[in-house]
């Protein structure tokens, strides 16, 4: 790839905003990045595989899987490009992919050895910055979360556990979970959490079948109350 | 404070763990650190105070306030030195702490200025990745909460509603929270609820009064189980 494409792709991603253009120059022309392309139905990694590299999604889109930490369910939604895979999993405690990742469309990455990103680090104040912030501010949101106010209904607690468990607050998701385990999950009994998901389902905001739930546009259970 | 007082002072910090003895003798005697002494009783801060420097307790001990989104009840507990209080403030999207920090005791605090903290993260590698895997770790941690199977007793629900809430997962604690208020965040009845804290005092994990729940050691609310 040309050291100019590089240089367009990287512009999209909030990493790499805010630096210079000469800076950027240096980083997509003296920056050992590999690519890879890979087909649609593809896996690119797994839940538990080592992490050393970053994956910048550049082109298509992912299909991710997400799991329960006893494997009780399972979340699917698609990601689209661009979008970094698991930036938090390169560094810190545990250097592993925690989803899913599957090539929906055929895809492109660049990719970059951790050893680059540290240098990247080391080289440029804005890149350093930019991955500090980005960091610093996940933590700040999720340590708010805690500290909200429980939800009230049923219906409120079924949807704050469907959105909690989204990568991305939109788009289309699937669950793969009993209702059992989300009667479980929210607290209340199998036939309640029924009742209140048909409901759901009239008003068209997800669709039921065995063991799934469908829901068609996410932001719709977030705005539709 | 002499430069070998703050040599020694920096060592108790995972922030400066496996740094050098040249690399820290460069830090301790060419960065520009304040110096800060209160007396018990004193506030360090305020929830909602901007944060622009980092504050490095060396001596004594700090009592904190949490408080939930709504101010509808607080929870308070101490620290003790060495602590950074909330590291994370200093940068992302929201530079503001988000607790109460008082002076249990008299303290001694290290004070950073944040230029000089990212001027550390650029002259020295092992600082800079310690900061990054600091908070690459808590994201991780974080991260993976959500997908826990919920707890399905009562008294688990509530055990998890305390430790969530706390910084330290040990020592001394006090919610400032109503029954019907727990009876909420928990999702059952305040009669329920009511029972269950009975039963925990009467095993003398907690002591009840008024709007108020006192846990005199936290870890034996997670390992008498």
């Amino acid at each position: 790839m040309a050291v100019l494409q590089i240089f367009d792709k990287l512009l999209q991603f909030p990493l790499f905003q805010g630096m210079s253009r000469d800076d950027l120059e240096i980083v997509a022309g003296h920056t050992r990045f590999g690519f890879l392309k890979l087909n649609a139905g593809k896996t690119v990694m797994k839940s538990g595989d080592n992490c050393h590299q970053l994956y910048f999604l550049i082109n298509g889109s992912l299909k991710v899987r997400s799991f329960a930490d006893d494997y009780g369910y399972h979340v699917e939604e698609q990601i689209s490009a661009p979008y970094i895979i698991q930036l938090e999993a390169v560094f810190g405690y545990n250097q592993r992919y925690t989803r899913d990742f599957i090539a929906q469309t055929d895809v492109n990455f660049l990719t970059l050895d951790k050893e680059e990103v540290v240098r990247l680090t080391e080289d440029f104040l804005v890149f350093r910055l930019n991955m500090i912030n980005h960091f610093a501010t996940q933590t700040q949101k999720q340590m708010r979360q805690v500290w909200y106010r429980a939800p009230q209904s049923l219906e409120d607690r079924v949807v704050r556990f469907l959105t909690q468990r989204c990568l991305y607050p939109a788009g289309h998701k699937t669950f793969n979970i009993l209702m059992t385990r989300l009667a479980e999950e929210v607290n209340d009994s199998r036939l309640n959490v029924s009742r209140i998901l048909n409901d759901m389902q009239h008003r068209g905001l997800i669709e039921l079948s065995r063991g799934k739930i469908e829901i068609p546009q996410l932001e719709r259970l977030l705005y539709t109350k």
